[in-house]
């Protein structure tokens, strides 16, 4: 991703990691769940997310996190001719280490 | 924009920017996204947001940022002959650089 | 607007712009927007909005402000004759200088 | 009203005004309007409103005040043969002076 | 109510008032109103209701009190062959003296 | 119960009271009540309900309480061959003493 | 679990129980419960869930706990060639010990 871009308060850009690579972190998501986790790298994280009170909680996922998420997560752009998602980080289930 | 136009508390006045303008920022937005993306820039900001408890939290958004929102995002108005999006800062997906 | 009308909290009074006066402030609005803004002359507003905590947050909008809302906001009432808009203040999309 | 009735928290008692002394308070309401306003006189008020830390608000409608309220607003009672609302503050739009 | 019964927060227990009762605190439900307040006397209330902090806020209204609510409140109960509602205050729509 | 089984935050174990057990409390639920409420022995509670500060508010209800609640509430799992109720506190509606 | 997967704010990992093992725990959930719960144990859990005011609060449940939870709550992933079971805190009933 050449272009930067800032993702807002607590969205994130991922780059979704295609079927091959599933086998790297290991997980593998069964096609009979209801909610399809996918997992993927996250590339830009924003500044955090605004509380009720107005204050600013930065995120617990941060760039080069590989992250699981819910399959149907989040909004596809392409940029720099490859395709990444925006989430939020609420979006995310859990990182990979 | 002659006319000025005060967007109240988190709502900023957007350009959209024209289809061919799309390679500037370099992002393509695939036309089987559910939620499509536009990029445009803006043009002025509410005083902030305002909080549960009434106060008031300045937008992160500026005046000149390109922005990628969603394309159903905000409400379409002319002014001095120019088509304008009021949306809310919450509308924003992120700033391209 | 002889009779003195209060509007409570975070409501206000607004005179609906015909037409023609579109022109003035030089917002047009096309009809196939999907919601329809309108603007207005604000003739009275409220002592404020009550935030959760029951604290009183002053409007941002005032008096003699020409203000741009959406078409469907607020009601309709008839006031010595002439018809006016009470609507909240977050109906308002901004302030037209 | 001789029983006495106290509202409750952000509940008022409130005494419609009829279709003929609507011109006293100078305001008509048009039929083509979605939610019919309609005016009346606040016989008494609760001690306030709850906020969400508990603390009671006082309310800014008092006894004696002539109110526009939304014409399905409230709940119809009879009290000594006469017809009463029971609404909260909230149905309230403003206090003709 | 023989059987002690300690209704739990912001919960109370009514003893609905017959209809023949109705004409001694002097208000008459209209068969058109549609939802249809009735009256009964307060036998028991609980502690308080629990605010968003957690703290308990005490209840205006207290036992022996005479209570004006809506038909379809709260859920019926038996007790030592009576029929009681169990209903919480908010349902309450004001206290008749 | 010989198993122990601790619920989480505001949840509570309930042993329902069987039919002709009910007239030892002395309520009897009507059948043409709407939501029929039913009532059980509470075996354990949980540690309290979070509130929205996050801190802990302990629980009313008490292991050893006889509670009233309604008919549908809380999911039924089987503990060492007899039934239970697993529900949160707020689906109690009292305690009968 | 091999990989390494930590699970997000709130979020835990748990390896579902199978039929044959309900007789451990010594819960057996009946087929005509509306929400079938279902047990499993803890291998993971999130930093805690994050309050309105965005401070963290640890969770109660932590790895090795036998939970009590409900049949449908969750997503299923695949790691390492075992299924697992990722859900927030609130989506568990109690803890058998």
């Amino acid at each position: 991703m050449n272009t930067k871009f800032r993702p807002l308060h607590d969205r994130i850009v991922v780059k979704r990691l295609e079927q091959d690579q599933k086998s790297i972190g290991g997980i593998i998501i069964p096609d009979t769940a209801k909610e399809k986790p996918i997992q993927g790298e996250v590339l830009a994280v924003g500044k955090g997310a605004i509380n009720e009170d107005g204050k600013v909680r930065p995120l617990e996922v941060k760039a080069g996190d590989r992250v699981l998420f819910a399959k149907y997560a989040g909004t596809e752009v392409k940029l720099d001719g490859e395709e990444f998602l925006i989430m939020r980080e609420s979006d995310v289930m859990g990182i990979i280490d």
